[in-house]
């Protein structure tokens, strides 16, 4: 189904390897042997196909899908139409995405560096690595093993990189360390000065900003994000971190493991997020916060003060996620009596 | 009265050809032969110059005008100094938009691939096209007759670009198909992996992202805006839609014709816009969502439900505009009494 | 403190002349010939070290402090701990700033044009200029002297550039003048079209934009800023105004001298700016409103009216802010009434 002149179909594969792959429990009925040639959604997939079901506003499309192969949840598979084979999960949307990807290897690239790039002779560039063309590489830079560099991206001086990492085209990198697996998307800012100045009637006066960017392993950081250099401690973020497209993260920031910052949310400078908070699109974090394990702040939301973890807020100001739900109830009561 | 080092003048114009192109009727008293040389703002053009009345926020300046001619609406001539000519039309702003085309005309550029470009030898460039320095073309890309390329663009593999389309320079361009007559700012990011991933406490798992961006003729799309593909459909743009600066819009998105997006605003994934939707600056749309012809929402605010065709909406979250105008009211009725 | 790797450390210096740089006294017990190092953050800085003290939110960290040597206000110097050296100043931020800038002074870069940078013969390159591999500077671009440019920059015809900026990688600037000692972050886009257009059914028609922008001196632009070129009239930015990473400034927006935009907020076209103005992270402002000297918005917030000097808003819509805060009030006693 995916346009060939992008991506690269394997397969077919057995639907007995594909429930190992995925890990789901193969449904009675199921066939182990039957081939399976690809995937695709519901309202798409053919009888050769597999799709998947994860949000129940897709029940309607399941009800009506020709895929031959759905995974899902064992407590949707009532709604699925008969003759159609389903792989049982708790987890289906995970178990589709293996299954993609198994479908859909990335594509292997020669390794190499492209002879525009211009590289410091004292940078160092890992076996296997890829560099695009007019790449700038500083001196002192470390790029690891199999890393993967697109178009004119730009390498600080010193800047460590890991290996198997993929840097898109036309990134910018300065004063930063960056783990291993990473992925950073096309325009992506690290290292920056934080905004740190001294505000004066006289004029404003640059405060040097002498801390560095300090990315973990597993991270991808969307496209055109920004992420500032601490002021004196490090801006940190850490492993197997989830940023979208155009976010700020400020100087000093710290994230803990396994964070999701949704697009256009931004995180202002010393905030301490702890491990797999989660910050929905347009949101924003005023500085010097603690945010707890598994917090979450709600689309849009103003967040002034700490969260606990496992708290929901949501609103401008954020409160308690209920709270505001209440709220939000009050007005509609009250324009209701109004209209009475 | 633009600096000529940047904007290059023709003309004079006479009025009767300046009134044809505008499709704009010449009042009582103006002189058709009178020799128009340029167009500026109400406040800066002079005797021989044209300018425009859009907003009535500017009759003030309407009235203190110097402009030789000025094209507005009938029931604005009114206002009009003695002696300004003036040409009446229902849609001034388009008509001045018209004239201004006519004095300022885009600059012709000779065609050709700057010796610095890196062009695979399986991409095909079009006649007349203009290529800049430093881009990149990878193999089986296609780019159209007289389309413009600024520099250090990057066009990704099999990628196709129409005609006569505008890239301005250090855009990345990766897994779409783009019309002709489409104008694409510094910066925009378009084909970037969707934000998807299965969610999990064990690590977050990528969901391959299998689909394209497809932006039909006649788009714009401003600085540092980023487009995500598709996960398995694909993110579509709509003809003649106009995307402002820094406005994100997530995979699955699919938008009809001449949408309008004003600056830093975001589309969740899957999110429908019908034709000609208007979400104003920073506003929020969440995902999943049915957006209906000609529906608008309100600068700053939270779409979390559909719009029905022609609906407006405003507000955090966002209801129906007049009920969030009521609400407003409401809540400085409560300030008043609070003070009283 | 700072990674040696990342940043070049001068020094030591003895604590009178920093007193004397931060124009600062030196408190009681003081010794002047003292030897100070470095300077590193309250929770970091060692014997030998300075650090400062300037939110009072971090007066527990102060208490705890193995720093050497702190400026802070007069107010706080009781909070120190014994032996800590103290420099008093109303002003400590400041003064940090420049001790801060005495240790770690910007190092010296060779001047020249790199051999891969594409620069045409029309263009003039200042005394002490470093321009850096893959730029392109286009016919009558004209860069000050000891302006550097870092890598990939795109320097539009004509543009004109102050001496001693600093234009971080992969900037784009077009139809603009830019003062001295300007800081521009990587991935920021000036003088884009301006999103201006006659709005139809028929198909949106565009207004030429013929204004330029206009950057003053000692301005600092963030990472993937936007600034669109005037319609007519130009985009200003005033002397010394500072914009945060993922700014949107419109089209013929002024701003006076010494103004702070903070990230991801966004000026709608026309609106002026006087002197010293603040807008908060994520705050929104509409077109064609004027916002007096000193105003500040709050963030998140979105302006829909003028703020007369002083004045401070906030909210959505943005109300004085003591009102906003009262309405906060309100909201949270009928939450507390509905419980009871």
């Amino acid at each position: 189904m995916a346009d060939p002149r992008f991506f690269s179909r394997s397969g077919p594969f057995k639907l007995k390897h594909l429930a190992e792959i995925a890990e789901a429990e193969m449904a009675e009925g199921a066939d182990p042997e039957m081939e399976v040639t690809d995937v695709g959604p519901l309202d798409a997939a053919g009888p050769s196909e597999l799709s998947f079901l994860d949000n129940k506003k897709y029940l309607p499309a399941l009800e009506g899908s020709k895929a031959g192969v759905c995974i899902l949840s064992p407590r949707h598979a009532k709604a699925a139409p008969e003759g159609m084979a389903l792989l049982l999960s708790t987890k289906p949307y995970r178990g589709y995405a293996r299954i993609a990807a198994r479908f859909y290897p990335e594509p292997p690239l020669e390794p190499g560096i492209h002879e525009s790039a211009v590289v410091d002779p004292d940078a160092k560039i890992g076996e296997g690595a890829v560099i695009g063309p007019y790449c700038v590489i500083d001196a002192g830079a470390e790029i690891g093993d199999g890393t993967r560099l697109g178009a004119q991206v730009h390498v600080g001086r010193n800047v460590r990189i890991g290996g198997q990492c993929r840097i898109s085209s036309q990134v910018t990198l300065a004063y930063c360390e960056i783990g291993d697996r990473v992925t950073i998307h096309s325009g992506c800012r690290i290292g920056g000065r934080g905004f740190g100045f001294a505000m004066d009637a006289e004029g404003h006066e640059d405060v040097p900003q002498l801390g560095r960017v300090l990315i973990a392993e597993d991270c991808e950081l969307g496209a055109n994000v920004t992420v500032d250099r601490g002021a004196a401690p490090d801006t940190i973020i850490g492993p197997g971190c989830k940023i979208d497209n155009l976010v700020q993260i400020g100087h000093n920031v710290q994230m803990g493991r396994g964070c999701v910052i949704v697009s256009q949310a931004g995180v202002a400078g010393s905030t301490k997020l702890g491990n797999f908070v989660t910050l929905a699109a347009q949101a924003g974090v005023a500085g010097h916060l603690n945010l707890g394990d598994g917090s979450i702040l709600a689309a849009k939301s103003g967040l002034m003060s700490d969260m606990a973890p496992g708290e929901t807020f949501g609103g401008l100001p954020a409160m308690p996620l209920k709270q505001y739900f209440k709220l939000v109830a009050m007005w509609k009561r009250m324009l209701g009596n109004e209209r009475g």
